[in-house]
């Protein structure tokens, strides 16, 4: 991608309302627009992020039988009152139509999925028992779409928004077991998941609150921007909330050494959420006897904006963003520096070696992966090589191609790492 | 994909007050699911044809410098009452939140795109003027979504839903020409992604209506269930509505011989809006004089979700779907008739063969592109081959693989053409 056709403009200036680090990061250099408190809208920069870490999520749960579907936004308030919930969600946002028809604006889809899966389960056989050994998978289908909550207060930026990004994934079993397995078959996806994005993640095993009275497992991340606070372990993924561990310390368990405490944010959630809900919409199948028999439900969530959020926060120092190359918008940003008005002929030469780069001709091993879809070379004539080499770290594609006029006296051009800062000159042969 | 790990189900049953046909079809071949009066989920098929018809869409836009963008749902009440819309459209969902501040579920986003673009058009330089033979494109961002719109009635199906998809895209330009000429480049591109779908569509030339007093222009397929009424001719793209029809008529003009009348339904929409909404949001940039001017601005819409219900009208019979294959879910659908319970040998072979194929190992031309993404095998053990066939009729992929005992006396594997119902036999030569 050229940079000077690229709908996007770094901005040294952020409104003084916008307090969160993520989403200051994000706006000044051109992934997000702020539209109000806790709404984003995501511009290309920040759609390619997005996409990314989307397509990560939907690449593990294809491979354990998740099966993508898309509902809805608006759904029938008989379903919320049939759970109670039509009250006691304060977030929930409420519709009005011109004949007074209410609906919910979902904030989750326990209420839609359940009435849903109804006329697909009628039979025992239509709900496989998962089996590991012989790849069987239960009935599970999520889907990655846009959520709506009320929030009182939105100041995190993409940590808590009021419309947000996320995947809802939701499965059916028989058997008590089945359900207990995959529910630590989807414990080691989501490990898989969080790692694949960059994120190392802490679990904490909680009550499920709103939503169960069964256990709930909350994917952490140590993040001083978090909302939580664990007390962790780095040699392994003990975590837990500071009440359970003031608990576990009282009855004499054996507590780790290193034991730590720090702030850290949620990116996902995997709730047992047993009968309740299937019981509310008589979501029933015949079992091989004839008889009407209730599944057992789990309900699995990853906010995948607040994933970003949360990426950004750590992958960043105070000169901008240093993604991941898994959810980079880019792999490369490529700097040329054609102002050298005195020497017309290697600006010539930068811009030729830059073009053979960017069209993925370049014979140097460390370039292979270079193309329009990995490259986004700046090349705009406007602006100064200084001012690109800032924009760059802003922007924080993991490598940046430097070809200037140095770089050519050196033998090549300049490959630097965002991360580690170092760089080395890669030999161009012509 | 197998059909026995697939979440969708087939059904003879569709709730009498589903009176479109799209819709019906779609329920009963296991494409979507009805939650309430014009709002679907999409299922994994539906899903499917609909990422199919957006990534068409997306992949020509991008072609002619649309760039993706992701905005929201819901957008503050003061854009609206800047451009005097909260009160105006009637379709328009309006949210309450705890704190009483109000929000509009989002119809359309002139209201969010037209003070979104402000901080990135600061300069003329921003404003690229439409050059088709330098391939210079003009500023145009686009975004594929979910909408919301407060119908009275929604009866229809996906043809008019309260919750549908939809692709919007706005460009902005320094010059009226440039705006203008874009208008015609977007016309050719429209036709070329319709045409991509299997739609052809004509073209009616029409005031802007609720958007503009500006031209606007229609795109339209001829579909019984459409709620339009066109006068067209089948050698081009002519085609009116009565009222102008009666107009040009009566001026004199020359009318084409073969003028026909029929039903249509309305697939997009592109819409000169003038600098209406940049005024509004004083949506500004400065000249080379350094003098604030406004742009010119377009939008232009495809209703993502509306196709998928057109072409399930036009693209089926008495028996099921029949998808062109650019949208289709899966291009083959197989079907395995292993119920020779007097004959393992040959079952064995079926399933040898149908496996072979499955994998992408056939050595057949016309099986060539056969794999498990593109082949949907009707692998269920409980149901007859009789139902298979009649369920591959449904669902409606364009070629139907048969494996059966039959199939293999004439010493081969039958695809049959779910257009024109021609079938051959594939020899397979193991």
């Amino acid at each position: 991608m050229l940079y000077s056709k690229l709908f996007t403009k770094t901005t040294k200036e952020v409104s003084s309302d916008e307090t969160s680090k993520n989403a200051q990061l994000l706006i000044q250099a051109g992934y997000i627009h702020k539209t109000m408190a806790g709404v984003y809208a995501f511009l290309p920069l920040g759609l390619r992020v997005l996409n990314n870490i989307e397509n990560i999520v939907r690449e593990n749960l294809n491979q354990i039988g998740g099966q993508e579907i898309l509902m809805n936004g608006i759904q029938p308030k008989a379903n919320w009152d049939k759970t109670g919930r039509w009250n006691t969600v304060d977030v929930l946002f409420k519709l009005s139509s011109q004949t007074n028809t209410e609906y919910a604006l979902a904030p989750t889809h326990e209420e839609q999925i359940s009435p849903l899966i109804k006329q697909y389960i009628s039979s025992y056989k239509d709900l496989p028992d998962f089996d590991e050994e012989n790849g069987v998978m239960p009935l599970a289908v999520y889907q990655i779409q846009t959520k709506y909550r009320d929030e009182l207060r939105a100041k995190s930026g993409l940590l808590r928004g009021r419309e947000f990004r996320m995947k809802d994934m939701y499965d059916f079993h028989k058997t008590k077991e089945s359900q207990e397995a995959y529910f630590e078959y989807i414990t080691q996806t989501y490990i898989t998941i969080y790692n694949q994005m960059g994120l190392k993640v802490y679990i904490v095993d909680a009550s499920g609150g709103n939503f169960s009275d069964k256990l709930s497992r909350e994917f952490q991340v140590i993040c001083d921007a978090g909302e939580d606070l664990i007390k962790y372990s780095e040699t392994t993924n003990f975590a837990c909330n500071i009440e359970v561990f003031e608990d576990i310390k009282a009855s004499g368990k054996e507590i780790p050494v290193d034991i730590q405490e720090a702030k850290s944010a949620e990116v996902g959630n995997i709730f047992d959420l047993g009968q309740k809900w299937v019981k509310a919409f008589d979501t029933s199948y015949t079992d091989k006897n004839n008889k009407k028999e209730l599944p057992w439900m789990g309900c699995h969530g990853i906010g995948t904006s607040r994933c970003m959020a949360v990426i950004a926060e750590i992958y960043s120092d105070e000169n901008g963003l240093k993604w991941p190359e898994s959810v980079a918008p880019f792999k490369y940003q490529m700097i040329t520096n054609v102002n050298h008005k005195d020497d017309q002929k290697i600006n010539n030469q930068i811009v030729k070696i830059a073009q053979s780069i960017y069209q993925g001709e370049s014979e140097a091993e460390d370039l292979f992966e270079a193309n329009p879809e990995t490259v986004l070379w700046d090349d705009r004539e406007s602006v100064g090589f200084g001012e690109k080499l800032k924009d760059a770290d802003l922007i924080g594609c993991p490598l940046q191609i430097i070809v200037s006029k140095r770089s050519l006296e050196q033998g090549g051009v300049e490959l630097k790492n965002r991360y580690t800062g170092d760089s080395n000159i890669i030999q161009i042969i012509e």
